[in-house]
């Protein structure tokens, strides 16, 4: 959507999504935002809900408050706080989460484990490397060096990411106690007829992908470089819990053909029959929300899905995952909008066919007669088409077919901070574009988010691509 | 020890331990008095420690807190208090432990993933059924059923137990984290030299075992018995650390030829090299203790080992572990004293020569000058000695040579408490005489303590017991 | 021994098994005798038959060979034989069981990764040790050292041994393939009426168990020693397919009052639902045998079953198994007849009335009429109604009640072949009376045999036992 | 196709490898000649060598036999010849791999359970396929339909494959037993001074990678596609032993930064401290070949390292893994020759310099007095270096850095052959060149093998790429 974009002006800086300290925003101050965010997410949650782990992926929300200052402690004060002194020595390993560089670390499967410190006790540990790395700004004034001014920019990153974390992380914790505790409570939802299924048509060639060094971006998503597409289309919305369910009801997760070998013997293993979080009632189906137990909304985007799952689906229905290439490249054409966790509904909402006509007018839509199925065969046309893309950024993340590998000229980042993204370029796939988990300012077209395919507890959904006609 | 015994004039029921009603209680002062100690021992705790379980053994505190009063509110409210209606109908399989009859449980292993119900709300039950019990004692006055008392005294002693579970779970939750938690700080000792060693040796024949229906039992004490006993020796006292020191320095640990091979291979999986609880700190023992770590106390009896541990050492020394029926006649005989949880240590405490003198006056005590191997060749005196028995009772579970089997006879108790122990017959030992977790109104000369003999996280020790000359 | 027996002229010899070397026959004709039958047992297998290992449990017919072989070389040849060189130094490893003092063993459950030595090495290894074995018998004449004469005799036990191994092994590796190969055809038998289940009342006292030192006895068999027996009530024969069919068709394996905890967790992994072997075909029960698949023959003893097994059997019945002290003052007073491995039956047979009424002429059996349940209150009549008792020896090894314990004073052999029984005294049940793969000079009344409870691939029964009404 | 390669007039048929079926070769002689091949590899077995599965990657010998022989009766047999019966009608289940669409598959961990069929019975079963599908082309003459054509190339390319596992199989069965069994004694090598380490600078561009259609491909290697490759320099030879013998000793495995997370996970869980298959004995390294137990040869290539082994060392030397474009667009213009299965060596052999200026004489190679670190900065010289690469077909299979994944527009085969590889696309990489296990008509540029990262036990190893200076 080239030129809509350039006519409305927007900002490639807002577009990449609002950076966590951005020109306005004094360091200090977008430290403390970003700081206090983590710290309002633990409202809802009773002392006892900090300390447990559900499962070795998960980490105790009291863990999660305690790594992210370990982060600033460890990379920033020990580094350029002189005289800077450790609140606690034993943090070191406790909080350490798999920094090789820095030293030990306590194993993260015995995380639950771990009583003390108590809340309190990692709300002061958070009071202290606050007050001290507000200290530190302080101090250097603008005058901050780029080394520390980067690693700052990169501590508030990855607290973000934590945020996000911690909303997974405790939905999954709820989701084990057979009290289903609500985290928080829904706000209604005005339905309205969801937006049919379209196909934009791309054409293919030569594209640019990657950070191109404008604004903060992880390491793994440099350099930017040439990448050769092939035409495709893309499918315009996400796919909802309704288009799910056929699969489901269409005995999806018992037929070997539409599955990979490996999500096959994962089905069977884990038995699983639909997504994480669902459960049949007396012929419905329900699901687990940070909301509580929710029947299950035909219109909302399929979410807690496995790469196995969202694969199978799209081979269920003739089609694949789009690339990340395929999926970048309409999303820099396309407003970083959606429904983040700014929003607090922690759960994706559907593409309603209003919303989706007020944000695409003028546009020619998908016939809403038709169900999208099998990809129309609308002639090619390009970038044009773009604005019928929605759900972009924001309600669920969405599994491409790309394993996460290195781009060409990859280096990871100098330092202990080059273990973050590099040394997990194995087994993974890449996801994109921000969930009702993710913070606004944290996403870019350009961020590439990765999980193992078997990963089900964020907020993962489908986004189909196909091969033109 | 007959005859001093009978000269102090022991009440048999002493001697069996204080029933937690005793005669001069009402039930509704036990009740009273025996609940009071589980929320007393929480007294230490923060409200982080309550939730955590460290091993699919061990129970979160907050999860003992709650499964006692479940107890009572299924076994004695729902049946005898008409119109009682439950706290919260979810907790019927949430604290339900493993009584099949009474319907679903909670995954054991699964314990520490609630988070909820809260440790406010967990006390908040405690009351609810603390008032129903209550209001349902004195509604009946001293007029209630047999089986609603017997079933009032036996969740009282369940409650016992579980107060012991307590103190020996969060141990091991404590001795998981690396900070090493202090549960309570230590009473200081005085150090003096420690008993030596000696040996009694007892006579055999036809003896009666179990107990004989005079006061509270559990169902696998009964009936009482007649069993064959071969002539025997007893040690005069336990094991201690120094010599359980000296097994290690001899390569006990490393020798396959010592241990059972069930315990060898355990040996090796779990790659042990000393009690649970032991480090090596330059060159020195210490441990893991509720008073936090301390060097290892080389006179205390020896704890948190294996029966596999227990059996090795034995056989280390040329000698064996006694049977349970080699124990109980002569415990019977024993005041059944000792460091129990009452006495506030919650560790094993040293057989100080000057105690056991004072307690054996007159008697002929092992040779101080002996360590009391091999077994010295006394004529066989038979009970006259056994005031030379010390820490029959408390300090540490002793573990016996004899899996815990059904007495000749034995009939489960009626009803879903018949799942108490029964069904646990099988593939388990026979530990005796109550630890320094044990409430001392709990434990009798009759009472069968059992666990896997790979179990090491109670207060477990030993006891060494020989064939004569 | 009972007068009666004695009165019957019974030889002492003959009820405690004819053993390997009787005194009719010389120490080198046992040798060849019981040597002989261990390849004999391997005429109807094909070579690749020999190399598989099922599960760990099992080991391949090859090591059998060889192993038995390793046991003459390593504790005789080597010892007694001058100048004699090893076949094959690797083999003191590859060959070695679990005899620590003896040096390093190749893993247990790799036994079937090895496809060397051939089948033709392993009996050239065979042909090497006996060669060697004779040439030492006579170089001593008869003028054999007793430690030799005592060594020899344990190995050739210790080949009958592994010969009923080679049975239960190789029917569980065919029992793998769906091929289900055939071991050998089967004997035709012609069925009459099954006995039914009667109850012999046996009278409580002191008894003697265990060996006395006459003839051949693993050392776990001793000392004999005085034991307290209840009275009690035995059953007269084994329990049937069909008994058990009827425990199997009223949810047996569906409900947990009837079972042990370890049982029903055992059970519940394991996913049993009937005896290892059993297999449902249109409505009716099949079975694994080494006759290949055949129907259920409800008329012969339920076999293949696990103690957890028997003992939840019992519990449905209202009552028990047999302790070991029960089980061997009947079975001294009988003869030592059975279906053995001799016999070539290879499957337990059903105890037809007209040979129980044979064997038992002018005893006064069980009414036909009644099935047996529950015990009949017949007044005690002591040893007179032994007579009654079929199936004590052969045809399946009965579980009973009994820990496999050490009997008091119990001093393991000395040297490496200590490690034969003692270090297994753990977690184990005690099954008396040999089956049909055991060779009837091989067994006597105080046999201890001994499993796992949850072993079920070795001819294992039930045989039931009652208290007094 | 670079314009050099014509000019050498490298027939295009033969760059790709010998198909089995050539346009000189009759259907009914390439198939006899392919499957004549697998019983030749038996020859150096025993029978007992036939049955064993060393681990579950690994299938018997007797398996791969009768696997290759369903394969032809399932997907030609069974479909173009009218009337025929299958050999066995278990045969079916016991011996399809996985697919699904054509019914059940016996478990694949437990083939080494199957001691039947016999050997005997799985030649007569391959002699009894033969037959008839020999009998198939003659009733078809020259008149066979494409389809069925198409399946007997891909049943013998099928067969191909098994050959290679059959030979990286019995290796592993092999190297269990500590006995440490020949295959096949070892050709001599005359050995003399190793290739140079050199660097072929490659320009960057449009390439197009994957199979044109003309010969037999796996539908994996198609379509052919065009793909964006960045500049880059590829190693002129493979890691050599030597090398990677400095990795080990500068402790390449006990430094977590060189390693991707899984790897490092896996190198502990595995506790790997060299290529699998190496040994240390008296300060030296050995390694099971083939041929035995052999001292680790420094000039040969290494060998038996998986993709973490792989990629760390490359870390190591500060370069990374090649993409497989990189690797096909040289491979394209390099004769298919090397050292093959055809060979006999069944073991990778040094590129010797002597050999090495043989095949490339005239071009300037890497000067022999560098090790070829760091990359030299050779002004990009483009393919006309290419004939400075050795080792590139044969010797080892080449660890890429790319996981193997559908190329843009990829479709299965259709029918059940569809499973053959698209189903095993995610959390693999791509593996190139074949190795001295690989028939020689097996191969061709375009060839895509896959392997999990794990994987070690093929015939796997390591040539370097660089990003340009």
């Amino acid at each position: 959507m080239p030129i809509e974009t350039r006519d409305r002006g927007l900002d490639p800086r807002e577009r990449q999504g609002r950076a966590p300290s951005t020109a306005q925003e004094s360091p200090a101050s977008a430290y403390q935002r970003v700081r206090a965010t983590s710290t309002r997410y633990c409202k809802p949650l009773s002392t006892e809900d900090f300390v447990v782990q559900s499962m070795p992926d998960v980490s105790p929300t009291k863990w999660h408050l305690a790594h992210t200052s370990w982060f600033f402690e460890t990379f920033i004060l020990q580094k350029f706080l002189k005289g800077y002194r450790p609140f606690c020595p034993d943090y070191a390993v406790l909080f350490n989460s798999y920094y090789n560089a820095v030293g030990e670390q306590f194993p993260r499967p015995r995380r639950g484990l771990l009583s003390r410190p108590t809340v309190e006790e990692v709300l002061r540990y958070r009071e202290y490397v606050d007050r001290h790395v507000l200290e530190l700004l302080e101090s250097c004034a603008g005058d901050s060096s780029a080394e520390m001014s980067s690693l700052l920019t990169l501590g508030l990153h990855h607290e973000q990411q934590h945020q996000e974390l911690m909303l997974t992380d405790i939905k999954h914790v709820f989701s084990c106690n057979p009290l289903r505790p609500v985290y928080m409570e829904r706000k209604a939802e005005s339905s309205t007829a969801v937006a049919s299924l379209g196909w934009t048509p791309r054409a293919g060639g030569l594209h640019s992908i990657g950070h191109d060094g404008n604004g903060f971006a992880y390491d793994n998503e440099t350099p930017r470089h040439q990448v050769f597409v092939h035409p495709y289309r893309l499918a315009t919305r996400l796919v909802t819990n309704g288009e799910y369910m056929a699969f489901v009801a269409d005995d999806g997760y018992a037929r070997p053909e539409l599955w990979l070998s490996d999500g096959w013997a994962m089905r069977q293993t884990e038995e699983w029959s639909a997504p994480l979080y669902w459960e049949r009632r007396d012929d419905r189906w329900w699901y687990m929300t940070l909301a509580g137990m929710r029947e299950v909304d035909a219109d909302a985007p399929v979410c807690h899905v496995s790469y196995f799952e969202a694969d199978a689906f799209a081979r269920w229905r003739g089609v694949r995952l789009p690339t990340e290439a395929e999926w970048e490249t309409v999303a820099e054409a396309v407003p970083c909008e959606g429904n983040f966790a700014d929003d607090e509904h922690f759960h994706p909402i559907p593409a309603f066919e209003s919303q989706f006509q007020k944000r695409n007018q003028g546009a020619t839509g998908g016939s809403p007669a038709s169900d999208g199925w099998p990809p129309s065969s609308d002639s090619e046309i390009g970038s044009a088409t773009i604005s019928r893309i929605a759900q972009t950024f924001g309600d669920v993340w969405e599994w491409t077919g790309s394993p996460y590998v290195a781009y060409p000229g990859y280096r990871p980042a100098a330092g202990a901070v080059g273990e973050y993204n590099g040394k997990f370029m194995c087994q993974q796939y890449v996801l994109r574009g921000g969930s009702c988990a993710t913070g606004r300012s944290h996403i870019r077209p350009t961020y590439r988010n990765f999980f193992p395919p078997q990963a089900r507890w964020q907020f993962s959904g489908i986004r189909l691509a196909a091969d033109p006609d």
